[in-house]
């Protein structure tokens, strides 16, 4: 039983908080019960009452006070594939980031593509706005140009909505940043998700993937 | 020239972060440029470096150093109504109401009606994750029972899909608590979205309501 905050696996865990430890370490923590039951092998795992004083892991969480589990896991990445996809480019918000794993998971047979500039999938926010499918389906890390196939790119000045572009898979829907859109000459169709007149000029971004997603992988089904 | 953090207008914005306040004072703030800009008659606005010192704004600030203009507004309702509209049952999260006032405002034509147990629609947060739609289209509040409408409630263990009821208006979309879902007994018809096996069972309350919008919406068109 941990009983100093001066222990290694507490200080460990403390450093994972930081990106460039977690880079450096390759490792990041889930917090949780349901996060540490959908992980998979950790490197350690510490739980309130049996491995450490409760106050001890209350200390080192992002959630505060009664945290029940916390493990240490290895990061894990996946090949891009699958009939459909997302790309992310300059998605900065680890919730966001976080709930597109999730929205993906559930709607589509591609990880989530990882381009420069988003947030690490790997915080403690991203990992918890997963639910879990982080474990389940990790991100890929690529370039747009190295994926070698089609790729529409979410744009609210697009002249074709989402469902007027041909389904043939396989398709990966890319989102930029939510004010600044895909970089210019960004190599993509593009095409727009139809919003009322005289509302809000874009979606959240976790809205327009997970909208995206649907509608598309909706019309793969319809033309298979 | 605000000097000095003992002002009353600051005090005022502190204050305005604690619910409480809020509901007392019927007042609430937004902070940045783009939501001041957005937003109706404020009862009292500071511009940094115009009315206060930086410093000072910073101070009073929930999303902390650089911000440019605080307003301080009084809280306005809707009435419910529209062809289609949003009901949510205990949805704790302000991140999540206020995005699905976002989303509401971009595709359908009625409020969000907040039932009990909800977020505050005028915390900092959740005016914040509205990006100015709080302003646009303020929210409702209603019980379920006094909407006298269509209700459908989504749920994960229905035996419909969206796709497959009735679309016709007025029609109001109902969403309880991530896990606890819709009380039982809640008189509605059900319907849930369609997910892959093997993924997750949900998805994040803002998707879901984003994605069942626009679905209903769609055939509410089609079929209008």
């Amino acid at each position: 039983m941990i009983r100093s905050a001066d222990n290694d696996k507490l200080k460990t865990i403390r450093k994972l908080h930081d990106r460039r430890w977690r880079e450096k370490l390759d490792l990041f923590v889930a917090e949780g019960e349901d996060l540490v039951d959908a992980a998979w092998e950790p490197e350690f795992l510490l739980v309130a009452g049996e491995d450490v004083k409760p106050r001890l892991l209350d200390d080192v969480s992002t959630v505060g006070s009664g945290t029940r589990a916390i493990g240490v896991y290895r990061r894990r990445w996946s090949e891009p594939g699958g009939e459909l996809s997302v790309y992310l480019h300059g998605v900065h918000d680890p919730g966001n980031v976080g709930t597109i794993i999730r929205s993906a998971h559930a709607l589509c047979d591609g990880p989530v593509v990882l381009g420069p500039d988003c947030a690490d999938p790997y915080s403690p926010k991203a990992v918890r706005a997963s639910m879990g499918s982080v474990f389940a389906r990790p991100p890929a890390r690529a370039a747009a140009a190295d994926l070698s196939r089609r790729l529409v790119g979410l744009d609210v000045r697009a002249e074709l909505t989402l469902a007027e572009i041909d389904p043939q898979p396989p398709l990966t829907l890319c989102l930029g940043a939510e004010r600044e859109g895909l970089p210019d000459g960004f190599a993509a169709d593009r095409a727009r998700i139809p919003l009322r007149e005289g509302g809000p000029e874009s979606l959240n971004v976790a809205m327009a993937a997970t909208l995206a997603l649907y509608e598309v992988a909706n019309r793969m089904a319809a033309h298979a």
